[in-house]
């Protein structure tokens, strides 16, 4: 019963996971072939997080069931964000699942936002069906005051805050909590929008307007930071317009990436509040003058959805393909044709450096399988290094060394493989990023017309950058004729005058389109 | 907005959590008075819950708020199992929150044990009162199958493995989950027993019976370990009554404490299911004589009720005494009368040294408060080891060291001072153990008649070692009685003939009972 597989994962940063690698099952990847990116993307999409393992659709309408080897992953993302937002000052908390229905009323936009897609219990037990068949709802047991499954925690939370704050002596709350949501979604997509899914979302308090506004800003850094230096996806970090804000924010700062088939990804907001949630649930505070002021506040998350950017932005026809830092499984050796003494004496050296670098390997000697069917398998879950060892190679003094994102195969000395496989993962994770932020470059294109707006859209895809006059009402009218949206205000753009690609009015700046998940 | 307390905290197995300790606020705790225990002991919990900052009510009937300082805590514990499980194969995946209503029904027990306790979520959308005033369940959105908000998962993750398992290639599964689980119970106490409570869950499924109940055990020596070396919490394991089990299982193991009033708490149970949610949810395998079987079961668990546990055991009428492996931190520095350069330095040289041997430390050098608040605010928290670093002390080349277990003090030469404190925390580790340990056997209390197990029950409390006679008539007669169960038959039970202490009957061993929470 006991996995003679444990190994010891040592992330970059030093945080270190005992992890067991026992995915080489049914619940892993099975190895038929996926459909490819240009024949229908959607499904490629569908059959990488089906083949490779990372999750399956549930007996319950848009949930997902996120399988071992998705959640090893999500671990690795967690792990990495949580050491992230310690190292900045923020505390984990935990607050409840349910909201009381009225608190989602008190502030007048957020009840906008959540109020028609939620999830309400209304009774808290069941009873046999006097018709003997199955179980029916309770009516005795009607809840005086329905509950509603967290969509989002600020209105529970800064109800919360009012006990705790009297003071400027006791802010700034730095508050995260991870959690799952639920959001009732019309049409839902693995990882990219489900009814239920998994985040973290961060709940701060402040005494100003500008210690808020900073705090906002520091999570997209780090939102960013993770993103490029971890994912290897590069984000485009800007400003919502105030149609796309958060239904209760005054502003919303959002990173945006963008996928293979030229769609973008917002990946990740983090939401300026003002007062409005103070004000809402009445939390003041006596500042140093002893006079009573609103709160001020900032509420962030990333989700699961980041599993989505991942698959999206590096991912090919032979399946996943991750980014080293995120890999469950770092190396792979693989003995050809099959294990023997020898081979498995090698493997093991190997694994012992490795294992010492901190780097998470595998050795696969199974001998039900072929060596071309555990190649197969491994690219579809993307591990990022393979080792090949044969009889032939050792006579050599070499192993074959391939890489996952190229696919390229080299032999290597066995003399200092340790090394080079290390160096290797590192510039793997590089390649990554920079042919993400390569194709990225390609499909961002200055428009200056309407007509190369549209032709860019239908044709090429990608960001657009383009002038708008700052109105919702066009932002609106350019969303009906081209389901392209604003993606973001660039936070590094110049200001630049010139004219609305839509309506002509005048603009102050160039703002970023696309068509999005 | 970035705190300038930033630490690395380093557990003793080499996961290491970077961290903050932002905690000296009014989140955390105020330095008023608890109650005595012996004055009252539910008050006295619901004080140390409070004022040490561990939990507090919130707006929801029965839920509560996990404050930071009590969730640091959870972390620690979290971490700690993971990696216990990890290192004995298990992987982790995450599974829907909620349950369709006929899932319940499917196996027989289980449906009773939960059905009548349970959230049901039965529409998906509010709106505008028509009356204008606040939200309404929007009628038209009632859902065809109502939901159930998991109370536990064995419904919904036996319905995926049939999925997931066809051959005996596939198995053994060994997932777990953290996850939050709602039951919606009449009576709650923060941590003991919460309508939302956060937890891991194990759901194993094998070929054969023998390995099932291997798993079932392993996770029981998990779990009595985890209880021993981390809380330092001893525990009796044992397997639980017919009438007691967990609904669906055919046999529940568990471990149980015992709390300073002398109550009973159970603290951890590992479920052997047999193949009953296999029949349920028709999941069978293809053994490897190419015959079709049902797959053999096991799930376990553990919840924030650990929590309340560790709170019960160790801490004293000053607060909160944490066991130094789950302290958030564990030693800290109070610079008496105040901070100074030449204290500071001081301090900041301990500090510096205690880090690199992988303790967390916080140097509180806030001028507001004076010494004797601070050390009434550590006690509060339970911090395991205190330095306070005066001007004369310095001159003498000593600290003083108060130890929160015993509350002793003594002076400490400054030279090797970090080598002192890092045995000094493995000994206040060690302390906890074997002083609950002590009060333990002091009250176990092996009787041989109804008087004396009335007697005994009424005036000392503890565990009660009596003959019974194995039916569940006489246990829910003691039960009815007394108010006292059956908390298990222990594990390393002698075979004794003897005669029931109720019913005169012949009886084989003897069983624990307890008044239990």
């Amino acid at each position: 019963m006991i996995s003679s597989l444990t190994y010891k994962i040592f992330n970059k940063n030093d945080i270190r996971i005992y992890f067991d690698i026992n995915y080489s099952k049914r619940i892993m990847a099975t190895n038929k072939e996926i459909t490819n990116r240009s024949e229908g993307y959607s499904q490629w999409y569908n059959d990488i997080v089906n083949k490779a393992g990372l999750a399956s659709h549930s007996a319950v309408r848009g949930c997902m069931v996120i399988k071992p080897y998705g959640f090893a992953i999500w671990e690795k993302m967690q792990a990495q964000l949580d050491t992230m937002f310690k190292e900045t000052g923020h505390v984990n908390a935990y607050f409840p699942l349910f909201i009381p229905k009225s608190f989602l009323s008190k502030e007048a936009e957020h009840v906008e936002g959540f109020a028609k897609e939620c999830a309400v219990v209304t009774h808290h037990r069941l009873m046999a069906n006097p018709n003997g068949e199955g179980l029916v709802v309770d009516p005795e047991a009607k809840l005086e005051e329905e509950l509603i499954v967290r969509p989002t925690s600020e209105t529970i939370i800064w109800n919360t805050y009012r006990d705790w704050i009297s003071s400027y002596r006791d802010l700034p709350l730095l508050i995260n909590q991870w959690a799952n949501v639920v959001r009732w979604e019309l049409r839902t997509r693995m990882f990219l929008r489900t009814t239920e899914f998994l985040w973290q979302e961060g709940h701060t308090a402040h005494t100003t307007k500008k210690e808020a506004l900073e705090e906002t800003l520091t999570i997209l850094d780090i939102y960013a930071k993770f993103a490029e230096e971890w994912m290897s996806v590069p984000v485009v970090k800007g400003v919502k317009t105030p149609n796309e804000r958060f239904a209760g924010a005054n502003d919303t700062y959002t990173i945006e990436a963008l996928m293979q088939d030229g769609k973008a990804l917002q990946s990740g907001t983090s939401h300026f509040l003002g007062q409005n949630f103070a004000k809402a649930f009445d939390v003041k505070f006596l500042n140093q003058a002893n006079k009573e002021e609103y709160v001020w506040a900032s509420s962030w998350g990333v989700s699961t959805r980041l599993m989505g950017a991942l698959i999206m932005t590096h991912s090919d026809d032979n399946g996943l393909v991750l980014p080293p830092k995120l890999a469950p499984i770092q190396v792979v050796i693989i003995p050809i044709p099959k294990a023997n003494g020898v081979i498995t004496e090698v493997a093991e050296g190997i694994m012992a450096e490795l294992k010492a670098k901190g780097i998470s390997v595998k050795y696969d000697k199974d001998k039900k399988n072929r060596p071309g069917f555990k190649f197969a398998e491994y690219e579809m879950k993307g591990v990022p290094v393979r080792l090949a060892i044969g009889k032939r190679d050792l006579e050599n003094g070499v192993v074959e060394v391939a890489r996952r994102d190229t696919l390229e195969k080299e032999s290597i000395p066995l003399e200092g493989i340790a090394d080079y496989v290390e160096n290797l993962l590192v510039d793997i994770q590089d390649n990554l990023l920079n042919r993400s932020k390569v194709y990225r470059a390609a499909h961002t294109t200055e428009v200056n017309s309407w007509e190369e707006f549209q032709d860019t859209l239908e044709n090429k895809g990608g960001f657009i950058s383009a002038h708008w006059d700052g109105t919702t009402e066009t932002e609106l009218e350019i969303k009906e004729a081209t389901k392209s949206t604003i993606r973001c205000i660039p936070m590094d753009n110049l200001l630049e005058d010139g004219v609305c690609v839509f309506s002509g009015k005048p603009s102050k700046q160039r703002v970023l389109f696309a068509k999005a998940y």
